[in-house]
């Protein structure tokens, strides 16, 4: 393997000294930006290109060619596991994901089986060990999964939801039944991650996308507990390197000391958090990505300035700092405003860091 | 003006003694009565029952019928005020509130003339006095409006949105014309509310549905400014009592301190935070309504009463909370279950009040 020789991203995530603050973007290889579309419109569907190795490495890359970026990210999606599963994953347009065979009952979520990550979920691995090959050391490779209650919420509803109705009621009515699936899911999790890591992931982020939808005492029952399985089960360490785990709620605000618990190296923050205040509240204890709300990236280069200028400033001086949206990066972004915004990070950040 | 009956709500707000925790529950004439349907079924469409004083005091008080509720709301929508200024409010099924003619530019916004409550908006006055009078001082009547920046969500995008595109674009790119466009909902809004109680209203409520979708920083800026200025400019006493005004943010659990700032009398809770948290953080200046997640509503009425029992728990002994659900009920809710969550908040509430 490469040398790595930008290892900004790791070294403040475990908090050791940094010239100056890394950024990523969330869904940095996305629609926003042409070469993507091309290479999608290649390759046909979504899921057609995640399981291209070749061409998910191509649009991993893709980002890294335009933007001096600090990290890449596996190009696949969330719902690769229940997929793998046997649930039948498909996508409409405009509505999002679809599973054929929803899993709403105990009977079903008996029948469920854990995937083996290199037969079933061979084809990912192969894109992590194309892609960190391809990578050639610029930078660090982050793998990533969706975190158990996210994973259920689509397997139960079926696909996307506001209410969350079905797998709420079984959350209040059939805890014991969700449990069983969140238990299977946090297992199929572990595997797939570590595989990742085996096949050269050098970080690791999951992504809690509706654990934001619970109470705080449910969030504890069905999101974090399962979450705090998986970071018990993980590889930390590869290729004599620590391997940082990121743990990422959206709308998990409030939960932030719950969070840092889990003994993560790191939590994602949405916008809604002041990021000096979630430093005051957990930084001793992990690192913090984020955290600008990415519709600042509609606005003009010097209102982007400002705002990174404001984040910096509220983190304050010293390492523990991933910059990063607060959210994936939206599809009508111009990519020049991406741009300026990487190159603010860049300059602005050198000064918290002497 | 008949005398009040029972006043626990109105108490409770003032953090005066009462004997049980008052509830009412948010949409409480809603789809989930069968009775409303008919009455709905009959009116036509939504605004037209909106628009007819008799049948939107019809479902006022149909869930009063059924229940022992502590609180009446008038039946209206938040969006009544930006249809009074010209937009042209019409509901597509499925995808909820549209307008006719969005404001999305300076100039479009720069005409925009502030309603007279009592001509543009006199079927929402005469909708308070007949539900008032009808009510016969059984509960108090509560008045209420969307915020200034959710209703200028609905405005500027042109209807519900996901990610705020055009709002956002405009907060970030031109303040000065959001601004503008928030000072004339503000103005708007305190002529709207106090003409609410002139004709009825006993409390005010503002719901700011869409305020945790911006960023810490943005939503003193754009939401709580506002809210600022109707709590400056709202009439307090009306009938020899005082006018309690209770602020919701959904999704505005990080920012309660901030809210309380503003010199309302209650907060509104979603389901994310503990309300006995919320208590300390803010409870010596507020009082608190909320917070079960409605989706528990889904489940068996034993699973209900541990849920509420919980709730009565954390906040504890003593006045000051409005038992309420952390967002409207749902549609899809067994009106029994609603009934037995109301007679779990009346049973195991009373301990709590010694």
């Amino acid at each position: 393997m490469a040398e790595l020789k930008n290892d900004r991203y790791l070294r403040a995530l475990l908090k050791q000294p940094v010239d100056r603050t890394p950024i990523w973007m969330m869904r940095q290889a996305g629609r926003y930006l042409p070469e993507y579309k091309a290479t999608r419109a290649e390759a046909g569907d979504f899921m057609s290109l995640c399981k291209n190795q070749d061409l998910a490495c191509e649009v991993t890359l893709q980002p890294l060619r335009r933007y001096d970026l600090d990290a890449a990210i596996l190009f696949s999606d969330i719902l690769t596991v229940p997929d793998a599963m046997g649930l039948g994953l498909y996508f409409e347009t405009g509505e999002g994901p679809r599973f054929e065979r929803p899993t709403d009952t105990i009977d079903a979520i008996k029948k469920l089986s854990i995937p083996d990550p290199e037969d079933e979920l061979g084809y990912v691995m192969r894109a992590v060990s194309t892609i960190r090959r391809e990578l050639k050391g610029e930078v660090p490779l982050i793998g990533f999964s969706g975190s158990p209650w996210t994973l259920a919420t689509y397997m139960v509803e079926g696909g996307s939801s506001k209410t969350f109705e079905k797998i709420k009621k079984m959350a209040y009515e059939e805890p014991a039944t969700l449990h069983l699936l969140l238990d299977k899911l946090a297992d199929s999790v572990i595997l797939y991650l570590n595989a990742q890591v085996a096949n050269g992931a050098q970080a690791l982020m999951i992504f809690d996308s509706w654990g934001g939808a619970l109470s705080h005492h449910a969030y504890r029952e069905f999101s974090l507990r399962y979450m705090q399985k998986i970071v018990d089960g993980l590889t930390r360490h590869a290729d004599g390197r620590q391997v940082p785990v990121t743990l990422f709620t959206k709308g998990g605000g409030l939960w932030l000391e719950a969070m840092a618990d889990t003994g993560c190296d790191a939590l994602g923050l949405d916008w809604t958090v002041d990021i000096g205040d979630a430093r005051r509240r957990v930084g001793e204890r992990v690192a913090l990505q984020g955290n600008m709300d990415p519709s600042v990236l509609y606005a003009s280069p010097e209102r982007i300035h400002q705002e990174v200028e404001q984040i910096l400033a509220s983190y304050g001086e010293g390492t523990g700092h991933v910059f990063n949206l607060g959210h994936g990066i939206h599809q009508h972004v111009n990519p020049e405003h991406a741009g300026a915004f990487i190159n603010s990070v860049h300059e602005l950040s050198k000064q918290y860091h002497k």
